[in-house]
């Protein structure tokens, strides 16, 4: 909302919610001075709009989504997980049966540096840790062979859980904590390892997320065990070539801190080798609501628009 | 100074400081209601000593520790890294010339749930991410062949790295922010490696430690690749069977927070499996301060001179 | 339970709760290593019972506790508001109708450091603010006369606001802010008046509590406004005389920091005074989970069955 | 630099530093996508200038500031307390002689909401404690008489003392932590009470710091004593009055919470009545670094440059 309120080619904006309906917006997040109030979901007529932005949870977003479509919304953009996988088979393995499983070919998956721009008519914007993961990990399984494990230990800040109160994100459980969770099972290790393998061969990913006492950010180390580890600053050339021309993935020698991409669009990437053990580490860290999330959207809708891919985001390169 | 002060085996406590001599415990540490002030090093004889804990930097503990065992002091713990991993050449590749090497027999590695109570007049304090480490690794190297590789990925509280004021420990350079550092040559790797080769075979070890905003506290995620992977249940059991009888180290299925561990001198493990890719996980918190530093020197010393295990830190169990 | 469980005069520890009945204490509170499984309330015998201790709600309170007493428990330590102000209709005003009138005058005010030991069975475990604010303030109150006005601006972690999961409580709605709240009309105010008015004049107090992020830990800074202001060192003096053979109140020039009590049953205190706009400045910290709450529970109980005063607490002096 | 950096009406951007010339802008704060490098202050012509901005300590900046005006510099904005109290004997007083009192005539203090735009070339930028004082204040100075006692009790994030690393900044003594500091003679008291009688009769004022453990923000909790309380929706009502317009401050009902201005350029008002004791208090929020700084400093350029008071601010709103 925030986003799209400062963005100059967006017009009227309407918010749905079930549950804050008829409450102003700047009473629910008095942070926010975004004017207007939520309606209910029904009194939204998906064809009046240019572009719907759905963020409901998986499972439930792909009939919203569908229902847009049939409309006769210009562009969709789904933020949750049910058009990320792009096969109902591994959805099905993951989350359950899909909802709507004609429109999974319909998708492109919002990652444009590595997946380009979407040309139909609905994205799928990707997970924060599949962002973080897979930009780092592209331009590497593009170009090697021989990759023989891969293991993401993550770090994630509390809005990455989601906003609802409970035991796990009360602030005296996670302050001065820390702890794995949802391995090895999180569901974004399908998300990963299907989207790298569109890119080159990749094998299995071991994932294991960590919750750390921050609001937002995410940062990833990454360990490939490969057959000819390359040198560092290869990679960092890699990073480069594949990068160097977009304004939001960047990566510098200096290992990626959170505080480096907080409250930006940006990914930040690094690599290093351990000779002593043959190893290629990776790191990549963005924040999870911007660059892993609605930033994200809203630069997927730029593409798709044929806008400027930094358009209303400029404070945020 | 906390631990020793209310132990009940301690009688006089002298403590000596190059930079805080002549200045009260209280007015240096508010949060200590420990009498008495600092002394300069000189001042203190150490054949008065029965126990001497040494605290300086590596290399420079080493003239300390051999000038109290040459005075007479019946025990030395030294929390350096000087003597804890028992080879000079070991130690030359890592920390420069070892000034004492004649010494390094003598020394006992201080971490009893392993390797024993100390016999002799020297014990070798580990250090923090070692401990850890060490704690969930080597039951596991003790019963398994074939280990192929071990990732470990440590969080670490600001503590962890030292009191000295810098712009990597200032507030506003940590709050809101992690980071990887050290990686891929922190010295505590060879001190992972050689100990628990004592133990059974391990490759080398690939170690990446990462700050978090927290003030103390550590978080080890240990990544075992190997021919046949157990059932966590089994490594669970394991667990128990070496340390069922600790007072200080714990396993259960739920993984371990750093918030269980925080201000005890408590170890807690756990471990899952990763089907999918065949990985062994591992997890082990431990305070710092306490099992990774102080509290560890006290049951030391306890053991060494022959008494409970846990006197003085029972409020630490 | 972690005080009571390591405390040398306690036996046998019953716990009971409305919730976690059946559970065990591990498992509710891994951080917590204590034995034994939590019960429901109906499987306790009052009777049975050397000391009970109710952490009920205020209104919920008064019933337990009179059963308690009446079934025979040698001393009751009643962890509520009910039995605080000692008058039923201030209590009206701020609480509602009292449900067990009768027992009001049974309780004694459990500030040992200014209102001495109990005698009787029923102690009324003070509130957390007014622990800090009363220990500042009786020393002023007892020697000045002509107090025009008391303003107390009051810091809170979040244990102070409960366990329960809420959006105020949620990590991302706490962490990087601060809010006051609940003034001008929080419930301690009418204790902080009316038991500094048993040990002298004072007008009525202005309070306003502030959530800061942190866990435990609470700071007041209190700005008195009197005819004849005295000098800083005259007041750190009455510190001295009232509190210097107190285990658990210090005064110090240094202002306190929450850092200086958090993890101890300790309340630190100070003075200063603005000679611009003659006002005098008290400072005083406590952990609003210990000497606010369970360790002045423990140190009554002390005190009522004639022990040592800091049996069991030493460790936190 | 980052505002500047992006703001539409600002061309080439020269940053100097005395300590940092010759490095990156983006390797000394790799958060920042500011290109460019530090350049020597020596190598900087002020008669090229547009604008100067200067943020040196008081006391050094009054020099540059002269050097710049004589050099023909449009239009300077000065950071430090330099211009800020405009009386040359008063500022003897809390900071020592005056460098250049010929200057103090000249200055505008560049608080837009309460004294407007400037019109003369010297602006004198508020501090951060006094924008948050005077927004709240200054309302009802301007229409109540008999105000009898001013008290402010601030909480600001640790960027408001600076950027060096000292004991006082390290992670560990602020986490977990808040303590009062600098009262009774904080430097900022003076300017909040000098501006305050430009708008009409106020009393000294106790001021009271304090720090907590966040990044950025900073909250008052204003209590005013004076003979006729009015009613807080009285105090809401002068808000409005005074505010409407503006686009940087707003007041509500509810009280503001940091978070709610976080990255910023808002100040958030609110008010309440303490009846009780006839107390009227005020809270007040801003982010130290945007409204109570550098937000301040672009906002007060495109004021005095007639550009529409948000130019470059819009996505602090």
């Amino acid at each position: 909302m925030r986003l799209l309120s400062g963005h100059p080619e967006v017009g009227a904006l309407r918010v749905a919610s079930r549950g804050y309906e008829g409450l102003g917006i700047g009473s629910v997040y008095p942070q926010l001075a975004v004017e207007g109030s939520y309606v209910a979901p029904e009194e939204i007529e998906a064809s009046d709009l240019d572009v719907a932005f759905v963020a409901y949870g998986h499972g439930e977003s792909a009939e919203t989504v569908s229902k847009a479509l049939r409309s006769g919304a210009r562009l969709v953009i789904d933020l949750s997980a049910d058009f990320r996988l792009g096969d109902a088979e591994l959805y099905g393995e993951w989350y359950g049966e899909h909802p709507t499983p004609e429109l999974l070919d319909e998708a492109h998956y919002g990652l444009p540096e590595v997946f380009g721009a979407a040309e139909g008519r609905l994205i799928a914007n990707p997970g924060c840790y599949p962002t973080a993961a897979i930009l780092a990990l592209a331009p590497v399984v593009r170009r090697v062979e021989g990759i023989r494990s891969v293991t993401i230990n993550a770090l994630s800040g509390v809005s990455g859980t989601g906003a609802k109160p409970s035991v796990k994100t009360h602030f005296v459980s996670v302050n001065e904590s820390a702890n794995a969770y949802g391995a090895p099972s999180h569901r974004h290790t399908p998300e990963i390892e299907t989207l790298l393998r569109r890119v080159g061969e990749v094998p299995g990913v071991t994932f294991v997320p960590h919750l750390i006492p921050i609001t937002r950010g995410e940062l990833e180390t990454i360990v490939v065990d490969l057959e000819d580890v390359p040198e560092a600053d290869e990679v960092l050339g890699w990073f480069a070539e594949d990068y160097g021309t977009c304004a939001f993935v960047e990566a510098r020698e200096e290992y990626p801190h959170i505080l480096h991409v907080a409250n930006t669009n940006r990914c930040r990437l690094s690599a290093a080798v351990d000779r002593r053990t043959g190893k290629l580490l990776l790191f990549s860290a963005v924040d999870n609501l911007l660059k892993g999330a609605s930033g994200a959207a809203v630069q997927n809708m730029n593409l798709a628009l044929e806008h400027e891919e930094e358009l209303g985001l400029e404070h945020l390169t």
